[in-house]
């Protein structure tokens, strides 16, 4: 089974503390195939990296949202006609200045917090647990869902280039997912290479189309989609008209554009030094990025009267449209927004374990989510969170346009919550005389001047995401934002619960407790036998062996029977005593838990009682269903007595 | 939980073995609602019955047989046309010949078994083991098709009577039959009267219609059906020509009315003396009864040109023809034709898991069937019968015609082994020396003259019974029988797998054996601790009760715990040695494993190790899932291994 030997063994004088390496190593298992193998503990890795590989690793999330965001802006336009789509480039310029707000309020974050200042963390040390455990909770329900949107964007866009495999989009998806999954089980070192080059391919790509895009609109050559897809009743509604409602709406559907701009507050720790500086100036860019690609995009779309579709994406329409077929360079495009889509799906699954770990580690998760598997990686996490993404593709056909109203309202929310302890901060830090300091458990604060601006700048940005949270909540709340709405309390509450557990038993364990109990001062074992054999002869040696009072218990149901035990207990039962028990009514289980009961209430304190049961362990499994498993059904009606202790005294039949 | 108290203590003098009678009054449970309340042993009954009441109550399975028997050999008739359909007349004279000569061999068993004589107990005297596990298994399947085939028959009736029913068969069906599992756990008394009102209501209207039937022949009123049903195309036979094959094919079917003529001499004991003349004549009656109504039938359904369906059944069609319509008398016909058919349902019941129970007594099937439940019935085996009968009635969509290929191959297996374990019989008999007794297990043999005689009776009826077992697995091997003939050795090999297993674990804990095994010479115990608190200091104090050779053990993952742990284990570890094993893989279970094989393997003999773990039990079944449960992980993988012993310590928290 284990193949190593203990290597070092290490004994202070005078100490009864031993400390040893064992050197096991893990054997190969199918699992090793699939996720390589175990990593020690020594092997995690310590990387710094610069702005160039910075922006690569954390902006996917982000960038990939041109690929969505513009699409289902138009795809709530489209249910009140085509003309109505003209709406699409303010709608634009809208999100583009919100986008502006929420980057110019966390480059604060980032400077305030160097260790990484996601919204769990800023919201625990400046709103307390509640905060905290509410924005775990829309980051949670957040993450899965960037990976079902961005796992289903990318299917669309494969499927746009190659229309046949529409019919087996779901399946598609749902194994790309598991594939991404195995990935991040194996464990994805974040070494920029891997990421730098798809990122900046796609960025190369999405560029060039939108450059020779202008380039051709301006000169007159760009012509409309040919052959766009019909456009679809979305959603089953009838033709509408346009109202600040429905604009609202279609703006909701844009923010999700905002998506991922919070990545790099959470990475911080990754860059290089200066890091904070690095990290801010990286932020800016991802933004600068996004914004004039959303823009550029959906003012393109608009011209070349692209139609939004699940049969084929706008970005198809418009790289074809832009290139004047399906050619090399479309490919190119497509291939790139592809990758980029399964790279913002791959970051979900490296928050989600980190930030599900760092709530485990707070007690509000189970503590398991805090243990890194074979690969150094938050193993539960990840593989809980790929079922959940998969459920949800399954369930929602791999629509983006379906998933797309339970997103964004755990984004915003856990911005405003954020924002809301960044000001709450800034309120501290200008309340507290200069030269103090007030070490928190993510930062560390200390006087600032200047400290009201930033705390407005902060404010602002809170009550623009808290808008944009209400208006997601309400004008999409018929579409799904009802589940997210009924489902952040509702795990909010759960973690609350698993806190109280863990908080009761912390208590109830806890050594510093006024009185440590006393010593044990008798000890009774009970054996119950089920005759006279070798089995119960080996568990009456031990029970021997454990205390000079023992009591063997035999339960009858023929009197024939407890005659001829009771002969050959006069042999073998080496004096000890042995009370046999009738049951007229043939139970065997019932009797021996009221003899048990009787002893237990006649019990003196500080005595335990030890029931020693003889149990039998067949080679083959299928010869357990040739026994009464009294002993396993004794162990369950006596789990939550206290002071009874249950031994199995194994006999192994060969 | 328990409401009674010790009534009865006795203790001899000088003895170490006490007997009680625990006054335990089981609870009222939901069960208790359905099956009534418990009894005590002291409450099973014993009652003698007469010829009019035996009849009656163990008759139902063969004379319910005229219900199905007839109809079944004409279904095989009728694919070679209606024309075909006369030949039905020589071949029910055939099954009473055949009648006949299985009740003159019968006699003879009845008189010779005065305890008893199914198949299994004669083959078992007569031939040994094998042939006994052979009958055995071939009654099993045999009890399990006479309910499933009654079942269905009878809903035939139901549904002959009351055709918007037919769509609803099997949901009848499967719902009687449960009706009638859940009237044999409460326990049937077979206390004449509940069997002989319905069993001589049916005698009655069944002789009535047969009678009038034959006036009404004689005195040439009687016509034909009036709308018979159409008939079918059965079993997807195309029309046939009249074979030998066919006809032999129709015979088969037609001897399933010989099905139960050994009901009696199982039952021998519950007459009144003089016991076996009583039982004796009651099987004569009975194969009277059963042939003349057998013959009666038959030739009347030929004058009234009844055609077999599975919508109306041709009992059906000769009482609304007999009595011109579907009067009164019509329906009294089909209600005691029903209803002797769920009582032959009942006998299946009754005497599948009293076989089960001889055969697991014996130690060929699981001992728990030798269990009475608390109503002094073989619950288990009549919940197994009920399972596997509704599902035979699902797969088979509750037609007698689709359930017969697979039934009576069984009934006649056990018949021809019963023969010429008789036969045996007497040849030990004829060999025997006058004076000379020999007691077997079911009957004592001395030697009597006329044995020649005796042994060529029953050698006469093996042979026929034989043919017959035969003839039948060949003409029905494509309609099932192939099934039957693969099932009877597969369960035949199970049995014996399951009398191996018994075997060799009583070999194994027979104290006859040379050495009963020494005493324990040293006991050491090992605690994995996962931290220094409450539990795991109670659990310590159970440790150093059990032994003074005490070492704790604590997988590290991080180092800074490990410290803590140190520091912690100097203050409350009363000394005890405690190991630290680094884990660098960060596995808890493997490397302790790993460390307790160490310690295995420098085992002196005679020593026995003994883990003692604590264990936490939340107080909530979902707290489960907050803990990593490694004491049970560790129970699973440390099994196997001998001489160790697992303890938990349980913790509640509250």
């Amino acid at each position: 089974m284990a193949e190593g030997s203990v290597t070092i063994e290490e004994q202070e004088a005078g100490s009864t503390v031993l400390r040893r390496t064992i050197d096991y190593q893990p054997p190969r298992r199918p699992s090793t195939w699939l996720i390589g193998r175990p990593l020690s503990t020594a092997d995690a890795p310590h990387q710094a990296i610069g702005k160039a590989i910075g922006l690569a690793v954390f902006a996917a999330d982000a960038l990939s949202s041109v690929a969505y965001a513009p699409q289902e802006t138009m795809v709530i336009l489209a249910t009140a006609g085509t003309q109505a789509l003209g709406y699409a480039v303010p709608i634009a310029i809208a999100v583009t200045v919100l986008l502006a707000i929420v980057t110019i309020s966390y480059q604060q974050t980032v400077y305030a917090y160097a260790g990484g200042g996601g919204a769990y963390i800023v919201a625990r040390d400046n709103l307390g647990e509640l905060a905290a455990q509410i924005a775990g909770a829309a980051l949670l329900v957040d993450y899965t869902l960037l990976a079902a949107v961005a796992i289903s964007s990318g299917v669309a866009q494969i499927v746009s280039a190659y229309p046949p495999l529409f019919p087996y989009r779901v399946e598609v998806a749902v194994g790309l997912l598991f594939l991404i999954m195995l990935i991040n089980l194996r464990g994805v070192r974040e070494s920029g290479v891997t990421f730098a080059i798809p990122n900046y391919f796609f960025l190369f790509m999405i560029y060039l189309t939108v450059a020779i895009g202008f380039i051709r609109l301006i000169s007159g050559t760009l012509g409309p989609v040919i052959d766009p897809p019909p456009i679809e009743a979305v959603l089953g509604y009838a033709m509408q008209p346009v109202t600040i409602f429905l604009l609202l709406r279609a703006f909701s559907n844009g923010t999700t554009a905002l998506t991922g701009v919070e990545c790099i507050s959470n990475g911080i720790t990754a860059f290089k030094e200066p890091r904070t500086r690095n990290a801010a100036i990286t932020m800016i860019w991802m933004s600068v990025i996004l914004g004039t690609l959303f823009l550029g995009i959906t003012i393109l779309l608009h011209q070349i009267g692209a139609v939004p579709s699940a049969q084929e994406t706008v970005i198809s329409q418009l790289a074809r449209t832009v290139y004047g077929s399906r050619n090399i360079l479309y490919l190119a495009t497509m291939i790139g927004t592809t990758i980029i889509l399964f790279l913002a799906t791959n970051t979900a699954f490296a928050d989600f374990p980190r930030l599900s770990a760092l709530q485990a580690n707070d007690g509000f998760l189970p503590r398991q989510l805090t243990y890194r598997g074979s690969r150094l990686v938050y193993s539960r996490g990840i593989v809980t969170l790929g079922i959940i993404a998969a459920l949800l593709v399954i369930i929602f056909r791999a629509s983006v346009t379906a998933l797309v109203p339970l997103w964004a309202i755990g984004v915003f929310l856990s911005f405003t919550l954020s924002q809301v302890g960044m000001a709450h901060r800034w309120w501290k830090i200008g309340h507290l005389q200069p030269g103090q300091e007030i070490k928190e458990r993510g930062s560390t604060l200390q006087f600032q001047p200047g400290w009201v601006t930033k705390m407005m700048i902060n404010g602002f940005g809170a009550v623009c995401t808290a808008l944009v949270t209400i208006v997601f909540a309400v004008t999409k709340f018929r579409d799904g934002a009802w589940i997210v709405v009924i489902l952040i309390p509702a795990l909010v509450a759960g973690f609350f619960a698993i806190h109280r557990h863990y908080q009761n038993l912390g208590k109830h364990l806890s050594l510093k407790r006024d009185s440590i109990r006393s010593h044990i001062t008798r000890h009774r074992v009970i054996l119950p036998i089920s005759g006279v054999h070798e089995g119960a002869i080996a568990a009456l040696h031990y029970a021997r062996l454990l205390s000079s009072d023992v009591t063997a218990v035999y339960i009858s149901i023929d009197s024939a029977e407890a005659e001829s035990i009771r002969q050959k207990w006069a042999v073998w039962g080496e004096g000890v005593r042995l009370v046999i028990l009738d049951s007229p009514y043939r139970l065997l289980l019932e009797p021996l838990l009221q003899y048990i009961e009787e002893i237990i209430s006649n019990r003196q304190p500080k005595e335990v009682i030890t029931i020693v049961v003889p149990q039998f362990v067949p080679r083959r499994w299928w010869h357990n269903l040739l026994h009464a498993q009294t002993a396993t059904w004794l162990r369950l009606a006596l789990l939550f007595k206290p002071g009874i202790i249950i031994t199995d005294v194994p006999y192994i039949v060969n």
